[in-house]
Parts: C-alpha cells; sequence; structure tokens
C-alpha cells in the first residue's frame, strides 16, 4: 500500500505539519534562514509525525498540542541527520548535497543545535510535563546510541543482541516518543499508551533492519545515498553480521574492518549480501518486529487509525527508500 | 575579591552540584561515562550555577528546583564549549586537552547532544513551563549566535552593534536564563525577576567582553588555551575592531582577515593591542556594563545574595582568567 494512502486519516494536519516545518525558517537573519529551510523542505517520508497523529486519532484529538508535536517529533528526527552526516562527512541525502557538503561541518553542527532547540521549544508549547520530559530524554538515548554505534566502528565482536539494542537506541527511541505523545497528549488510558508506545518501538526496529537491509539492496537513486554506507562507516548492520556468519572464511567485511581499505571490499560485500539467502533472513527478523508491533493493536479501538497503523506496519517491510 | 568569597552565601548548595554534575557520568555505559566524567569535571568557574543560586535566595529557596536548575545551567554551558571546540578545532581549553583532541570531533559533538540532553532533562525536573521554555529558546538564540559569529568569520565589516548584538546572543542569554529561573523557580516578583535578568545580561555582555580581551592580555597559562585563538578563528571581537579603528594603515587584523595567513599578523596584533589604550578603553566598555548591570539590584531585598551578585559584578572586570 502507498504511504499517502495509509496516512490519510490524518493528511489535512500532516499538511498543516509542513507548513508549520517551513515557519520554522521564517526568522530574522537570512543565512540561518536558508540552512533551515533547505533541512527542513519535504524531502523525507514524515513516519514520525504520522504516528504522533495516528495515536492522537484515538481518544480526544486536541490539535492545539498534537500539531506542535507532530512537528517537534520531524524536526528533532532533522537535528539528528544533519548531526549524523556532519560527523560521517556524507556527501548526499536523500538525493541532494547534505549540509555539510554545502556549508561545511561548522555550520551543520550548529543547524543541528539550533533544530533541536527548535524541537524542545515545540514539545515545550504542550506544557506537558511528561512528554518534555520524554522529550529530553529520548535525545539523550538517541545520542547514546550514536555513540555506542562510533566506539564499534569497525569493530567485528558484535553480536545481534547488540546490534538491536543500538538500533533500538538510535532509531526505535524516536518511534517510541512519537506514538506516546500523540497519546499522552490526547487523555488516552495508560494502557492505550504502552500499547502504542510498544507498536512504535517494535515498528521502528523493522524500520531500521530494513533500511540497513536497503543499504545492500537498494539503488543509489532509491536511497538517495551511495549503497554501502554503512560498511564505509565501520558500521556493522545486520546484513553483514549474517554474512560474516555465513561466509566465516575469506570474508570481505572481516577484511574490510580489519585493514580499514574499501578497495572492492564493499562491493563484493554488496554482490556476496544480494546473492544469498541473507536478505530474505533480514526481511524475516524485521518481518517479525512487525508482527510483535501490531500484537496488541486490536485492543485499541477499531477505527481508521488503527488500520493505517496496521498497513504502515506492512509498509515499512516492502519499501525500497 | 574572591571568586569563593563571592560565592560564600550559596557554597553548601554549590558543593551539591558539583555533587549532581558528577552524578551524570555515572550511566551503564563506560565509554560515554568516561567522555561525560572529563568534560563535566571541575575546572570551570561555574558562574552560572551561581548566579542561578544567588537569585534563588532572594526569596523562596526551593532546593528541589534550584538545585536541578544550577547544574543544569553549567552542563547547557559546557555542551556549547564542546561544540565550540569541536567546529574550531581546539585542542586546548582550561589547561586540558579538549573532547575533540582526545576523543575526535564525531564524540564531541554527540557528547555536545547528550549534555544538551542532559540539561534539558535536568530543566525539565522543575516542571516550571516558564522555565524550560526559556531553556530551548536560549539554546536556539545561542545556536542563532554562534551560526551568525561562522558567517561573519574573517568579516572586516562589523560594527560594535553587530558585536554586542553577537556576545548577547551567545553569552548573554544563558546569564540571563540562569538569574531568571532561579528567581521564577523561587516565586520572586515578575518586577524582581526582570531585574535580576536585565543584572544577568548586561554582566554576561560584561563577562564576554573581558573574555575577548584576555585573548590579547592573557597568558597561555592564565587562559588555559592559546593567546589570539578569536583572530586565528577570524573571529572580530572589541579589541580588534579598535585596534582596526585607530590603525586603518597597514593593520595586521585586516592583513589577516584578508589574507587567511597567520605568519606573524597574530602576535603584531596582540603586541599592538598590548602597546596602546585599547585594553584600557575596552574595559571602560566592561565596566560601563556591570554598572549597569548593577544599577537596579538595590531595589532589591538587601541580603547577603545582593552584596555577592554586586561584588560578582567587580570580580567580572577584574579577573584574569
Amino acid at each position: 500500500m502507498e504511504l499517502s494512502k495509509i496516512c490519510e486519516p490524518v493528511q489535512e494536519e500532516l499538511d498543516e505539519v509542513e507548513v508549520r516545518l517551513r515557519l520554522i525558517s521564517n526568522v530574522d537573519f537570512g543565512h540561518l534562514s536558508e540552512l533551515l529551510d533547505y533541512s527542513l523542505k519535504g524531502t523525507g517520508k514524515r513516519i514520525r509525525p504520522v504516528l504522533t497523529l495516528l495515536s492522537g486519532k484515538f481518544y480526544d484529538y486536541n490539535l492545539d498540542y498534537l500539531l506542535p508535536m507532530a512537528t517537534a517529533v520531524e524536526v528533532m528526527h532533522n537535528a539528528t541527520l544533519v548531526h549524523d552526516d556532519a560527523i560521517d562527512n556524507s556527501s548526499v541525502r536523500r538525493g541532494r548535497p547534505t549540509i555539510n557538503t554545502l556549508w561545511g561541518v561548522e555550520k551543520a553542527v550548529l543547524l543541528g543545535d539550533y533544530l533541536f532547540a527548535e524541537a524542545g521549544a515545540l514539545t515545550a508549547t504542550t506544557e506537558n510535563n511528561r512528554v518534555i520530559k520524554r522529550f529530553a530524554d529520548t535525545l539523550r538515548t538517541i545520542s547514546s546510541g550514536e555513540i555506542n554505534q562510533a566506539y564499534n566502528a569497525f569493530n567485528l565482536n558484535q553480536g545481534r543482541q547488540e546490534y538491536i539494542e543500538r538500533i533500538a537506541k538510535k532509531t526505535a527511541s524516536l518511534f517510541s516518543m512519537s506514538t506516546e505523545s500523540g497519546a499522552v497528549l490526547s487523555q488516552a488510558p495508560e494502557e492505550s499508551v504502552q500499547i502504542l508506545m510498544a507498536y512504535a518501538y517494535n515498528l521502528g526496529i523493522a524500520f531500521q533492519i530494513v533500511d540497513d537491509i536497503l543499504d545492500f539492496t537498494g539503488t543509489e537513486e532509491e536511497l538517495g545515498k551511495p549503497m554501502g554506507s554503512d560498511l564505509a562507516q565501520g558500521t556493522l548492520t545486520l546484513p553483514a553480521m549474517l554474512l560474516l556468519k555465513h561466509y566465516p572464511e575469506n570474508n570481505p567485511v572481516q577484511r574490510l574492518f580489519e585493514s580499514r581499505v574499501e578497495d572492492d571490499n564493499i562491493s563484493k560485500a554488496i554482490e556476496m549480501v544480494r546473492n544469498s539467502s541473507i536478505i530474505q533472513e533480514c526481511y524475516q527478523v524485521a518481518s517479525d518486529y512487525c508482527t510483535k508491533a501490531c500484537h496488541d493493536l486490536e485492543q485499541l479501538p477499531d477505527n481508521d487509525s488503527r488500520k493505517s497503523l496496521l498497513d504502515l506496519a506492512d509498509f515499512i517491510t516492502s519499501r525500497n527508500k
């Protein structure tokens, strides 16, 4: 199913989030305005605001709180991307040159800081203590996950458990915050908040696994960035882990991680992963997390929102970008 | 007067802030713990927490709110330093190698993000909407000031007004937030909050002017970093501006900014500033801001805190590090 179809129950509100994202660059300082406009203009999938809005639709749907919150989660996501690209020296993202490529690392770091502050300011307008605390806590969790990833660059001794813990921190935590905030700001009963959080947490893990698969299977055009980026950064993802496990001898991932010389190790690893059952295995793991994500959704009211959350789980494992 | 004497009315609380700063590094992830410990250990002057605590002492002094808040402003300050050093490639700060020197830019950026989140989490524990909103707003202001500074690197066409506006954003805004939060969390009447904010705003400007003077007059040992760092970054500060104004012909600052070649331009500029009336002129500007800072303090209750705020203004212009 198309993402646009899934978003239908909240399309009007998503359009309003888009307007608010654009308003952020409306500042009295031309250079900053240009950076903000470039980093927030509509090229992302906006999945996190969709989660916030769909979660809110189950209960007391108050747009005065939900719209700034849905905007906040997208801004926060973009802040992390701007910093990720800056520290990874990535040159392309979503098919466009990155902020650090166009304006340098210095401005990318400062812009990321500004975006975190903007996300915090938007969250603060909800005046909801639980949501505000979760915002700060989530940023702490994401940074800690990224620091963990940085320390484990080119480390071959990482198991599946560590991989899942890391992607839970760097991706699932913000997914979970997106549904929690939407539900809490709509006066959802605690049981429903927990169901929506567990849904998003598992969905986030599945989402990141698929992201890690696409780094091997996608085309540069689909990905909007070079293939094999994770390997180039020394990030051991699930497909690479399975490649090491299935081909313990003379493995290109091992050669790359030990020598840190790219040569043809990355293209060889991509080729081997594509010509094996690894992709299928990884999709199975992602699919299991999606099943887990949807497990308790039936306890929520039966409405368009619930249907969209179920469809979103299907979309996550079928997307190619 | 010694800073320790000025801090006396809140020394016990400052010690508790120090304990809380150390507790932040008590996380279940060794590498992160090491980074946090290094960046937060007690080498700073802790002026911002002092401002929060002294401001609180005028009214309903509730340590449950003031201690996390005083800790938060110091953590936020340290977060900005970690990012500043990372993007400036600074190698030394407070007499020690910087985070980026010891662990690389990637970890410095991520650690700064974590520290911003930690400061946000501490602020959120106050559950005070005004203070929480000010926190996000201040981070936005600081980042915007830093972006402005980055865009104006090596730009000779900057006037006094632009200089003051920039240091107001990058330094005075956090000073002002420090007193505002202390006062608001102690149920100070709005008039007193405004007086304390204006005090800290002007004090912050004076503080930054003195910082910019010390970059010319201090020794590397006193500064804990190389002299002339601002010029090396292309940052036009008040002493450099006055040097350009007083010696419009064959000026080393102009040569440096136009060629971006350091040669002996920096040492020549330092020498010329030291052998002129510029230092005295700059101290006069700082001193005027301190006078302005203290102007309305007499409207506050006459107590030890008020005396310390007055003494702090004197200390700011007499410090040599």
